[in-house]
């Protein structure tokens, strides 16, 4: 790597071998996620240097006025901020681990999922390297990236967050600092996840099982999406009761739940949709109406996810 | 049974043996939902009878000004619309079998939760007496009962529902009929309820796993509830992606969402909550990446609930 790397001249800033400084933003990643991050930077009229693994995918933020790096290190040293948002965590140390050295003096977010051990490991390396560090979590898909209402949650050194907070709220209208801990991030990003993926598997199961009627998945989704603001709702009561530790059902006990389930199970079947969730919550009920909490609500399952280690 | 187990004067409109007409609807069952529904009558100024199995739970009612009925059979002559939420359809049929006969000439709706089967056959059995039939499922918990925005859904005879649409509009702002068949409400509500039990169930096992960082239920309720609104809206995008069967991912690809499910799967286990529900999206995933869909959205998940017969 040398100097004929760079996609424009060098200002020399930062003492590595002739590397520069010419960009306030550099985006490693040029995937789905990585592109559209790149665009919210050009959109804040931020200068931008891109890079990506496989060439080719850089266009449409050159056209829009970022510089393309010819190179890792190229990239690394075009900016004090590098965000790094690829396919995992293992990716991201194989790529950066080579350009270690390049990385002393700037600040590196990693967008990248990851767990939250892989992200306080991450950490470390880069302290070692003598760069700042930011992990953040993106609760959003690409075309919401840039958006007022879009959350990035970030955890590591608060005071490197508030500094760089103005450009990062670029990317998403609401970045959220939680912590000093930068596992923090992932924990809540893969949490949140999970309730992603719980939410949409209980969604296509539900349409399955009205597609079998001849409804259709967009005849279907106002009727879902309402009905996931009540559920929210529902959630309201229930965090109250969880944190008093009082669950007697206000609204709707386990003891009624359980036929309802059965008939879910029963349904599915009937229609051949795979009944593995509605079992899965049957179990859930019937193990609390054995345990004798038949009149207290739903919020009374957090039991079997606090203590079910498997 | 006689007039005397009447609690107001009789009327003889209908020719059951004495039984009158007083009020304009009854209601049976007087559990959490059955209150909640006499109560929105008396709100909305209809005359009201009330009955309950086991007595005592009329009071909060009759204060209001409803009538409590002395027995079964004055409950349901009681009113040309009778209203019966209980249990399941098993204490229905032993609660109305015996009474049959006065329930000709009258409209039973029947918000109780049952399978689409016990729907159709519950709606033989009223028409086999010479009664109308209407089977509801109520979109909502009790305290809900009433507010403009709740749904109920009714499946049957659409001129009947029309007829009693005023009345049953004060039990929820938004009755919404699906169709001629009786049996189409309570599939919709068990499909519905599994996207409840879903969403709450991912949602309880994201706050086990953040509980274990000093976080509250209702620290993380915002967090989690805003994150279901953009959930929604991937939904739509979902939604149009299965009926126009075209699933290439523009947010975010299944290959993407392998390592975080991973995670999750990972940080489950290491926190000692219960690992199935993330083994089951890690396992729909991997199914779907080994059938070549990996650079298709989380929309392509559905054709595992459309052939996953069990
Ligand atoms: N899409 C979303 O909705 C979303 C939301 C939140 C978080 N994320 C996270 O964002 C990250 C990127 O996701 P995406 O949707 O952009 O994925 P994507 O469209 O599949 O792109 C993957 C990116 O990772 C790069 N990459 C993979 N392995 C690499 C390696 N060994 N070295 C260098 N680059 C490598 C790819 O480069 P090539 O072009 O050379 O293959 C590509 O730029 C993931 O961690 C994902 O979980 C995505
Ligand atoms: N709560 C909700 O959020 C909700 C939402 C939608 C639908 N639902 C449905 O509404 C129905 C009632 O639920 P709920 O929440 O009101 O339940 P609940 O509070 O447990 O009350 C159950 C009611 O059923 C009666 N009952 C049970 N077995 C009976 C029998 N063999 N004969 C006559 N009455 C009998 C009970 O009478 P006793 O007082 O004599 O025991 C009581 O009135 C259920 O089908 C439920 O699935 C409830």
């Amino acid at each position: 790597m040398n100097s004929a790397e760079h996609t424009h001249g060098t200002h020399g800033t930062n003492g590595t071998g002739g590397a520069g400084t010419e960009t306030e933003v550099t985006v490693l990643g040029l995937g789905l996620m990585g592109a559209a991050l790149a665009d919210a930077m050009l959109t804040g009229g931020r200068r931008t240097t891109v890079w990506n693994r496989t060439p080719g995918k850089a266009e449409p933020l050159t056209v829009r006025g970022a510089a393309e790096a010819d190179g890792i290190r190229a990239a690394v040293t075009a900016s004090p901020l590098v965000i790094v948002c690829i396919r995992d965590y293992t990716a991201v140390r194989d790529l950066l681990d080579p350009v270690a050295d390049a990385l002393a003096g700037r600040v590196l977010v990693n967008l990248t999922t990851g767990s939250s051990e892989e992200a306080r490991v991450m950490a470390e390396w880069a302290a070692g390297h003598g760069a700042g560090y930011l992990d953040g979590a993106i609760m959003m898909t690409p075309p919401g990236i840039g958006a007022p209402e879009t959350v990035i949650f970030y955890g590591g050194d608060e005071k490197l967050f508030r500094t760089h907070e103005p450009v990062l709220r670029l990317l998403g209208g609401r970045p959220t600092h939680l912590g000093e801990d930068t596992g923090t991030a992932s924990l809540y990003d893969v949490a949140l996840l999970g309730l992603m993926w719980g939410t949409f598997n209980s969604f296509l199961h539900a349409l399955a099982l009205v597609e079998t009627e001849g409804t259709t998945a967009t005849e279907f989704l106002p009727l879902a999406t309402d009905w996931l603001t009540g559920v929210s709702s529902f959630m309201g009561l229930y965090a109250q009761q969880i944190d008093a530790g009082e669950f007697v059902a206000t609204d709707a006990s386990l003891a009624t739940q359980l036929a309802p389930v059965e008939h879910l199970v029963h349904e599915s079947r009937a229609r051949g949709v795979d009944t593995r969730l509605p079992e899965y919550t049957r179990d859930l009920i019937a193990d609390a109406l054995a345990k004798g909490h038949g009149l207290d609500s739903y919020a009374r399952i957090i039991d079997h996810f606090r203590t079910a280690a498997s």
